[in-house]
């Protein structure tokens, strides 16, 4: 039979766009199996909204619709749909909430399968909404045997109390059965390394049941979270198909053969706790080291960054955007991103906003990158306001500003100017903060932290002078070399430099990889081979920002372990045990 | 025996502050047994802290210390502490951690009960971080045989698969057993009317087994959690002890009977889905109400809203708080909570920042509310700048500043300016936006939206009018009339007045009410009498500003359901569903 992977694109609760995509699907009088990712009907991750009455309702009359349309389809053709099935009380409420595999054969749709392990972990909650199922399932698909999995089906590990491929394949050798295929939609997250575990695991699975399997994601920007599609064909050892980055598309795969034997059921690439926590360096104790970004992984981020800001943009409905350009890396980075993906009916704008302390060079640096670029620079100088400010301060204080309250003013009244800005033209301010930053707080609260989303927030420092350069290896000279080459500085103040009160970006991100991902105590480190004082200050600027992450803009989420939804640190605690 | 209820109060991870405690414990020669709150070792909630190295280190040393401290005590003296176990592979990571109590008995430190129900609704995430136990458990102490239970335990409901009161009553009956205590540490979040709930659980508990319910919670402010206290003591059909509100507190207990006949097992009180999630009017269809808050729900209020504050402000190292007056009802009111939480060496400054469009009265207004207060009020207009502004967008973008724009840089210069003098003097800004204004978006990110913490965010404008008159009731004319009385204005245009773009708030707070609490759809609140077009415009600006709480800091959570941690919702999704 011809088996069609839909590796659809939609935004969340857009039935509309569902129905139609499904309406459009050219019908066929041959044997044909379609297969679309999990939650394929909702979207995924739907949090809180299929708890609510206005969601339960409209999905419901939705339902209603998907059956109507089940009725026009050809008998031959069978559908796999990702979906929720609501069980409720006599009141209405939802009593129970299932992950589930809806299909559709001759006319009739039917829940065939329950997702049987609910992620739990980092940014999935699906156990505060969804009951689990408690079998592994076979459906007869045109007299192929057909194996179910949804999504972490596939992804047993310390953390879940059982392994459902191990259960399945159990019951099979038990009751000397086998099957012809092995199915698993997904609605899985990207990260950088994601899709070589994927394909490991989803070649073992292959291997186990002697089978094809198949593997459908979505692809999606659902706020920080982004859903790469990539879905494949995995015949062990062989992967026959694989789909496109951040692409819907629709992968054709003839399945011929039919009878399988099944082999010894082996993991290897098993999704333990230190996968998941990237803890694995407790115990080994070399320097915690960032993931060397190569080429292929600096393509992959660029991919997912343009794609993650343009589905976010088109969600909120814009089509312009305004940067704020300081001379520095950071923005000139995400200036190039957008620039570089930019579409014929959008616009990028920057400004540059120089205070006293702004040095000639950051200006002729900014406008040369928007000449390279072809984008309006508009200077915005601060130095008046920030003047008139000084003096208002001690006329009504009585008190000169200086110090922090100096320095932050300038930030702050950066912010204001360019929200000004964006609402003059109802645009989009993108963030321009990094993750060097944020870990430690090096950033003013509603001044050089502000945005609709943040782009490079899951990219270290180092990491941005990385893909800056790839940048210039794809699109020579794009970004001017001063801008790379330059000591980085907030030009807040006299001469200021960030390696004069942080430790140099090389140890800063290794030190900060080590307790973001690594989850390492101080002890750990030093051991490792950092300075004691270096450490306690990194640790202390840490622990004392967390009320700074706690108001931030999304962040395209890019690592394993980011900031934002999955990441969650009491703002409040006595942080001595850090020390 | 004297059974001592220890409702604590102690800082997240305070290792030291807890041991610290339980040393200055007074030694008894006579039998004695002390209860402590749930994870009265660590505190609560730690979210992602306890998948940390530095947290698990720290903690494990801690642990050896209160073995330490347990070798000196006296024999006669019994300890119930509420804490966590870790189970840990062999390379030292956590592969189950158990929310438990360890006793202390005769010098030695053994968990003897893991909490069977694991909360995962709204706020609660504990099956993220913890495996639950399996059993019910009967511990002798002093030859009194105690039942245990933790928190959730007593708490069954449709949302969770069984019920271990239940359970264990079961288990009795079934073993022809019986029991002479049962007692319930507890880490449970304060709402207004929680504890009404508790109390009527703790009856039925008491009836059902026929013993005394001892039930010890814990005092403290988790952020936007609140914990309570209000220990008690239940011996159906009387509330024997009852502990304070927020303020810690040591309950003492003499259980002199040994023996009980076991009852019917009736839950009345059940914590049911429409509990949690107050969506019980679906089917009834009266008009959506908010509760009506009586001067009792006021008193607990006001004291939440102080304690959170205080809290807060400790544990983030402030004594010095900054407050924008605008001359309108929501600033007042968080001024005077503040002012009247107050403590010796703290202070509070007020400064009104207006401009063109700002009210002489509003200055008159603001100025004899600090008269009131005693606080002193600086002016800081922003006319000049406003002006400076526009002059200076005209030149550099050749476009007035006009319409939101125009509005919305009085908001942010506010928030700079207010930002500038926090940073000046190291005060903490206290934020002024109600639950209304958020629910809607009408308020301006980084500008009237700015703070450290919500005091009032979870209060509906018509509750924030109830507070201000309950503290003219409490404290005669301390917020002049003048503010109660005049026409809510955001005094950013000419004439503006909220009721121009919003309904009147005695319809929006209700409508609001019933998206967010009764969590109803737009067809719900028409057939319960609303109109169709006010609905249409409430649930898009409720489903168009979720990016702005995205950003917004927490909010002193006094409610079943506000914004914040337990309120999940995408930014980006098609809002087609609502209407």
């Amino acid at each position: 039979m011809i088996i069609k992977l839909h590796q659809t694109h939609h935004t969340l609760a857009d039935f509309k766009g569902v129905l139609n995509y499904l309406d459009n699907i050219p019908k066929e009088s041959k044997e044909v199996l379609h297969i679309f990712p999990e939650l394929f009907l909702t979207g995924y991750p739907l949090k809180d909204l299929c708890l609510t009455q206005p969601f339960i309702e409209a999905y419901e009359k939705f339902l209603i619709k998907i059956r109507e349309w089940a009725l026009k389809r050809d008998p031959t053709e069978i559908f796999l749909l990702g979906g929720l099935a609501f069980e409720k009380t006599d009141s209405g409420l939802p009593l129970k909430i299932r992950n589930v595999i809806w299909m559709v054969q001759k006319g009739v749709l039917s829940d065939i399968y329950t997702k049987r392990l609910l992620p739990n972990y980092d940014i999935f909650d699906e156990k505060k909404y969804f009951t689990a199922g408690d079998e592994s399932k076979i459906v007869n698909i045109h007299g192929f045997n057909v194996g179910m999995m949804i999504c972490e089906d596939m992804w047993p590990s310390s953390i879940h109390s059982f392994d459902p491929g191990a259960d399945f394949h159990q019951d099979l050798q038990k009751n000397n059965k086998t099957i012809d295929l092995l199915v698993n939609l997904s609605a899985s997250p990207f990260n950088i390394g994601k899709q070589e575990k994927r394909i490991a695991r989803g070649l073992e699975l292959s291997s186990a049941f002697g089978v094809p399997f198949l593997y459908v994601n979505r692809v999606g920007a659902e706020d920080e979270v982004l859903f790469d599609g990539q879905s494949f064909v995995a015949q062990s050892p062989d992967i026959l198909l694989q789909g496109k980055l951040f692409e819907s598309q629709v992968l054709n795969f003839e399945l011929k053969k039919r009878g399988s034997k099944l082999s010894e059921y082996n993991i290897k690439s098993e999704n333990t706790w230190e996968n998941l926590f990237a803890a694995s360096l407790i115990k080994k104790k070399p320097l915690p080291q960032i993931h060397k970004l190569t080429n292929e992984d600096l393509s992959d981020i660029k991919k997912a960054l343009e794609f993650g800001f343009q589905d976010y943009a088109r969600k909120c409905g814009f089509n312009k955007f305004t940067v704020a350009l300081s001379g520095g890396i950071d923005s000139a980075l995400v200036l190039t991103l957008i620039r570089l993906s930019l579409k014929p009916n959008q616009s990028v704008e920057a400004i540059y906003m120089p205070s006293q302390y702004s040095a000639g060079l950051s200006y002729e640096l900014s406008n040369s990158l928007c000449q390279n670029l072809g984008i309006n620079l508009y200077s915005l100088p601060i130095k008046f306001y920030h003047a008139t400010m000084k003096n208002n301060f001690l006329d009504i204080f009585g008190q000169p500003l200086e110090g922090l309250a100096n320095e932050n003013i300038q930030s702050r009244l950066r912010g204001s100017l360019l929200y000004t800005r964006s609402n003059m033209i109802n645009s989009m301010v993108v963030n321009t903060s990094n993750k060097s930053e944020l870990a430690v707080g090096y950033s003013t609260l509603y001044g050089d932290s502000v945005g609709a989303i943040s782009l490079i927030g899951d990219l270290y420092k180092s990491e941005v002078y990385d893909l800056a350069r790839y940048l210039n290896i794809l699109h020579p000279g794009i970004i001017p070399a001063g801008i790379i080459d330059r000591a980085p500085s907030a030009e807040l103040r006299e001469n200021q430099k960030d390696e004069d009160s942080l430790p140099a970006y090389s140890r800063l991100d290794a030190i900060l990889e080590g307790i973001l991902s690594y989850r390492l105590s101080l002890k750990d480190l030093q051991e490792m081979g950092f300075d004691e004082g270096e450490l306690k200050k990194v640790f202390n600027l840490y622990a004392k920002s967390e009320y700074k992450r706690y108001q931030f803009c999304p962040i395209i989420k890019i690592k394993a372990k980011s900031f934002g939804f999955g990441y969650r640190i009491p703002i409040t605690k006595d942080h001595q045990f850090y020390y």
